[in-house]
């Protein structure tokens, strides 16, 4: 059940009508990981940072077991950054500042003993980066999840779709639904994003949950309604991490099991957006998390 | 089990990216009342029209077992009508024209037959016309459910405010519940609402569900993805229609039975946005209904 993870290592500033946090650890690998290894590990990571990358971070990373090994320190590189603010409904983000520094010239490389992963995620990067990770595999993993975004959609369609054939789980918002099917009704646009590939398509809504298209079937995960939304930043990544984690560690990638991994990812979600950057997402128990789970059958059980 | 349902009858005039309908049978009552008779039948009506509608349409609400004989005919007055557009996404409209007509005057006058009414539905209207209402009942009902709407906050709170001290549940939109209560949070919204009167609220999120607060749990029922979604007019009434009818076809006032009734609720207004106007609101099967609720079973159904 190892589990193999690509996505961005950052540094993170954000402010949010509830305060600001500079220059804080971020990145949806990062994200992806910590949520992960709440459900399975170790989780291995491939990414990328510069020297000035403290230590600090690593150690947050290997205490929740994450494997860095795969993680390139570039000499005298500088870390990916980024800077937004959300506004008041805290659904929308400006980007303040995007520095894409060693992120620029990333091309993954994984290492000899990741090579035999069973559950691929490729968190959002340029859709080349991401198959470059796939190709390194010495087998095609028992499931590859994929997450884009619209920029990649927008403007590198042709690799985007090269991608999507490989894929088995595709993540994205109900925009991004939109953009990349032509089709405004979710379930005729994830009728047309299945045909391109992926047997499955989860579309990530933020506050108002997620929705799992495949095999003819939907269903549907509500976001828990929180009485504090501090920073939503990670959301995305922090769902796709316990989506993938409750699958690697059942080992089950049929819908029913599906499923459950959308309320896992929902959980960790709820929990990611609490408080600033990754601070939630660290020292939280077994309890905490069961809690959380069982909040989600309480939200949505009813009997006819 | 007998429901009354003040609301307005109306002639709308729709335009949405899916078509036009010109001058057809509109108004809260009407829907209201259309999907209750689904749940429970009779339903009573108290409106008011102008001598300018039709037979016909009456006779749409009497092939339902609405009983018409609370709806006022103003001798040379025209009816309520309103006229507008949705925009792309099918969330946003905007209005074209609004003539109150013999809606301007309208004192609701209930019929003795009606006064023992057990389950009180008061459609959007001006607060202090809701009032008048539930004044003329001989006793107060088992249960009393309110619609309001950001007019009726902004202009005239202090009225909505008295009509909350007599409500048991009320259903409004998520904005307008951050509206009422000057808190963003969702359940920090309920939590001050509930304490001007309710014990239960129920916030309509469109295409993004509902919400149940009340005896501190909540509830979430999702709106079902649909294919084709022509029309919304109408959507949260039926939506209140289904509600309320399932309650008062159990009576049952309990939370667990308010759940169902939320996906009761759902589903008719599932159904009402297929078609324009009323149209797929009438002549639906036993079996459609049983078929659409099934749906949401399955949508929402998972085992940890």
């Amino acid at each position: 059940m190892s589990v193999l993870v690509v996505g961005t290592v950052a540094f993170d500033s954000v402010e949010s009508p509830f305060g600001k946090a500079e220059h804080i650890l971020g990145g949806a690998g990062t994200y992806i990981g910590l949520s992960a290894s709440y459900h399975t590990r170790p989780i291995h990571l491939v990414s990328v940072v510069g020297e000035d990358f403290p230590q600090e971070h690593f150690d947050r990373m290997t205490s929740h077991d994450i494997d860095i090994s795969g993680i390139e320190i570039v000499k005298g590189g500088k870390t990916f950054f980024w800077a937004g603010k959300y506004r008041d409904d805290l659904n929308t983000r400006d980007t303040l500042d995007t520095q894409l520094n060693v992120l620029a010239d990333f091309s993954p490389v994984v290492p000899e003993h990741m090579r035999d992963a069973e559950y691929l995620m490729l968190g959002n990067l340029l859709p080349s980066v991401q198959m470059r990770v796939l190709e390194q595999l010495h087998a095609r993993p028992k499931l590859v999840v994929m997450d884009t975004m619209n920029f990649w959609i927008d403007g590198f369609l042709d690799d985007l779709k090269e991608g999507l054939r490989l894929t088995d789980v595709l993540t994205i918002n109900d925009e991004e639904a939109r953009m990349l099917s032509g089709e405004y009704a979710l379930p005729a646009a994830a009728k047309k994003i299945l045909e391109m590939g992926p047997r499955y398509l989860v579309i990530k809504k933020g506050e108002h949950g997620a929705l799992l298209f495949g095999e003819d079937q939907v269903f549907y995960a509500p976001a828990l309604p929180l009485d504090e939304v501090v920073d939503p930043t990670g959301a995305g990544d922090s769902f796709a991490g316990g989506f993938l984690g409750h699958i690697a560690r059942s080992g089950d990638i049929s819908f029913e099991n599906m499923k459950r991994a959308l309320i896992y990812g929902s959980a960790m979600a709820s929990f990611c957006v609490e408080k600033f950057g990754t601070e939630r997402l660290v020292g939280l128990t077994e309890a905490d998390v069961n809690q959380r789970l069982a909040r989600f059958t309480e939200l949505t059980r009813f009997d006819l």
